[in-house]
C-alpha cells in the first residue's frame, strides 16, 4: 500500500472525506477546546459548553435547510439502519401499511425491516428489474390505498442513482432516506414529512444520524417504542435523552459552519452539479470507460462507472491508489468503480481524477 | 468561565477524561492516519486499514479481559440505553420474566424499558428505600421462579455505589451494565452471561457500546428484533452489519493498547483502589465534607460527597473550576459533589484534588 505525507483525494462512499479546513480546525482544538482544558470528546453532554455546540449546530442546520418551525431536528445515534426500524415503530400501528420504492440495497433493507414488524407494507417499485439503474416516477395514482407513508431513498449510494426532482404527493406523506445527499443541494422541504441521513457522507463521523420530521404529522400511537427510537421522546429531550455521540455532533456543527461560509446549499449545489457533469462528460466521451446509469437518474454524489475491458480493472485501481485517488472501487454488490464526490471533495480533486482517467485511457485504452 | 492553556483535571462522570497520551496519539494522526492520506474518520469501514483497527481492538480487549472463546464481543452504536431495549428483545419471549436489582437511575430505566415490552419482569430490590445508598445481596434464594436472567448495574455512576463482589448464581444467568467500571478492575467473567458498557467512561467517545455475551446462552427466539439490536446478527457480521461509529472504535482501540502498556487490569485495579481510598480517607477525616455511601458499597470510579454546610457548595465548585478541577458537580438528581476518577485520571489528579479539599476546609471550614 502506498503511503502519503499529504492528504489524498478520497473518493470513499462513506465514511467519507471531510473538508480539510474542518479537520484542521478540529485538530487544533483536539486536546483543549477553547480554553476548557479538555477535548470536546471528554466533556459532559449536560454542560454549557457542549449545550452551546449542540444548539449552534441545530440552528446552523435549520438555517442551511431553511426549515419551517414545524419541523423538528433530532440527532440520533446508530446510523440510518436504526431509522429503518424506528420509522415504522413511530408511524405504523398493527395492520397498517406503507409504500416503499425499492431502488437499491438500502431501500430494500428498510422495506424488509418494516415488513418484519408490519407485514402489510408494500413495494411500489422493484429496481432489481433494471439492475437498480432506474428510478420510478411516483404519483398519487400508483400508491396503494391506505398507505400511511411513501418511502424513498433519495440518492442510492451503491448504484449511483438519484431523484432529480421529488414526487409531489397528496395521498400520503413522503419519507426519504437522504443519507448520501442531504446538504448537497437545495430541497423542497415541505414536500417531505420525514427526512433522515446518516452523518458519514456529507455531515460528519459515522454513528450519528439526523432526523428531520414534521411534528404535526407524527401520530400518537399506543404501542411501546424503544426509547432510542422514539421520535417524540428524543425531540422532547433536545437530542439529550441519553448521552449522544457528542464528538460527532461537534464535527457536524463544524461542517455546517463550513457550508455557511461556502455560501449555503444553493452554492454547494452549483459546485456539485458542475463537478458531476464534468466527470460524467468524461465518461460519456471515453472509449474505455462508461457510466451505466441513464442520464435522467444519475447521482451527483456517487458517480458509478465501469470499463469495457475488465482485465484492466485491477490495474486501474492500483495505479489510482498509487497516485493518491483513494476509494474508487465499486461496492461489492455493484462492481466496477465509483467516485463519491460529496461536498468535501474539492473541484480540483475531480479535475485530477478526470486527468487520471484520460491518461489511463490513453496509455491502456 | 476560566480558560486554560493546559489540560485540566477533568472529573466529569461521562463523557469523561481520556488518557492524555491516547489523545496526543490521536491528534498526531488526525489528518493522516499512518500514511493513508486521510483521517480514520474518513475511511471506509469495509477497507483493510479500518478492519485491522477493529480486529486489533477486539483482540486487545479479549486479552485485557481474559475472555473465554465462548464470549462474543460486539460493538454497538447508541449507548447503554439501546441495550436497555435490546436485552429483553434478545432474551425474552412473550410472557417471560426477568429479575432487576433497581439500584439507581440507570437500573430503573433498564427495568422500565424491559417492562414496556415484557410486563412480567420484576424488581428484586428497590434502592429508593435507602436513597440508593445501598446495594442488595443477591443470592439464588431471593430470585423469582422462572426469571430468565438477573439484571444489575455493577457501578452506579450517579450515587457512587458498586458491588465490591458479584453475585454467584445458579438459578439464572447474570447480566450487568458495567458502563462506568468496565476495564477498571479484574472481573470474574464466567459469572456473567451478558456484560455491556457505554464507552464514554473508561473506553472512548460516547455513542459506542461494547456488548460481551456468552454465545452458548443466547436463545433463538421467533419474534422479530430490530436489526441494530440483534445480537446474533451483529455478531455474525463482526460489528459491521451497518457502518459502525468507526472513529470511536479507533479511540477505544488506542485506549486498550494504553491499558496493556500500563500492565493490564490488575495493575489498573490496584491504582484505582489506591486513588479511591485516599479520597474517601480524606472525606472520612473531614469536618466539612463527607461521603454519604456506606463503606461496603463505595464506588472506586465515582466518589460522591457532600458538605455539612450547603451555603459553601457553589463557592467550592467555583473555586474548583478556577483552579482546574472540572466536573465536580453532583448529578442533578443526587446533588452535592462527585469526583469521577476513571482509569484516565492520574493519581496526581486525585492528590491535587485532596490538597484542594483540605485547603478549602482549612480556609472555609
Amino acid at each position: 500500500m502506498p503511503t502519503f505525507t499529504h492528504r489524498v483525494f478520497n473518493f470513499n462512499a462513506g465514511p467519507a472525506m471531510l473538508p480539510t479546513e474542518v479537520m484542521e480546525e478540529a485538530k487544533s482544538e483536539f486536546l483543549n477546546y477553547k480554553g476548557t482544558g479538555m477535548s470536546v470528546m471528554e466533556m459532559s453532554h449536560r454542560g454549557n459548553v457542549f449545550q452551546n455546540i449542540l444548539d449552534e449546530s441545530l440552528s446552523d442546520l435549520r438555517e442551511l435547510l431553511e426549515l419551517p418551525s414545524r419541523y423538528a431536528v433530532v440527532y440520533f445515534p446508530g446510523g440510518a439502519t436504526l431509522q429503518f426500524s424506528a420509522i415504522p415503530f413511530n408511524y405504523l400501528k398493527s395492520g397498517d401499511s406503507a409504500d416503499f420504492a425499492v431502488t437499491g440495497v438500502w431501500a430494500k433493507k428498510a422495506f424488509e425491516e418494516a415488513k418484519k414488524f408490519y407485514p402489510n407494507v408494500k413495494s411500489i417499485f422493484n429496481g432489481a428489474d433494471s439492475q437498480y439503474m432506474e428510478l420510478p416516477t411516483i404519483t398519487d395514482e400508483i400508491l396503494n390505498e391506505g398507505a400511511k407513508y411513501v418511502y424513498i431513498t433519495s440518492n442510492n449510494t451503491i448504484y449511483g442513482t438519484r431523484y432529480k426532482s421529488f414526487p409531489k404527493l397528496k395521498k400520503a406523506p413522503l419519507f426519504a432516506d437522504m443519507t448520501s445527499e442531504l446538504l448537497s443541494r437545495k430541497l423542497p422541504i415541505e414536500d417531505f414529512s420525514v427526512i433522515f441521513a446518516g452523518a458519514q457522507k456529507n455531515i460528519g463521523p459515522s454513528g450519528l444520524t439526523l432526523v428531520i420530521y414534521d411534528k404535526e404529522k407524527l401520530p400518537t400511537l399506543d404501542h411501546p417504542i424503544p426509547n432510542l427510537m422514539n421520535y417524540a421522546l428524543m425531540e422532547k429531550n433536545g437530542s439529550l435523552y441519553n448521552t449522544p455521540p457528542t464528538y460527532s455532533i461537534y464535527i457536524a456543527g463544524l461542517v455546517f459552519k463550513y457550508l455557511k461560509r461556502m455560501g449555503g446549499l444553493a452554492v454547494m449545489e452549483a459546485i456539485n452539479e458542475r463537478k458531476a457533469k464534468k466527470l460524467y462528460d468524461t465518461l460519456d466521451a471515453s472509449s474505455l470507460f462508461y457510466a451505466p446509469v441513464p442520464e435522467a437518474f444519475r447521482s451527483a454524489m456517487n458517480v458509478t462507472f465501469r470499463s469495457h475491458n475488465n482485465s484492466l480493472d485491477s490495474k486501474f485501481l492500483t495505479l489510482a491508489e498509487e497516485q493518491g485517488f483513494a476509494g474508487l472501487k465499486g461496492y461489492r454488490e455493484a462492481g466496477g468503480f465509483r467516485a463519491s464526490i460529496y461536498n468535501a471533495m474539492p473541484e480540483e480533486g475531480v479535475d485530477a481524477l478526470i486527468s487520471f482517467i484520460k491518461e489511463f485511457e490513453r496509455t491502456h485504452g
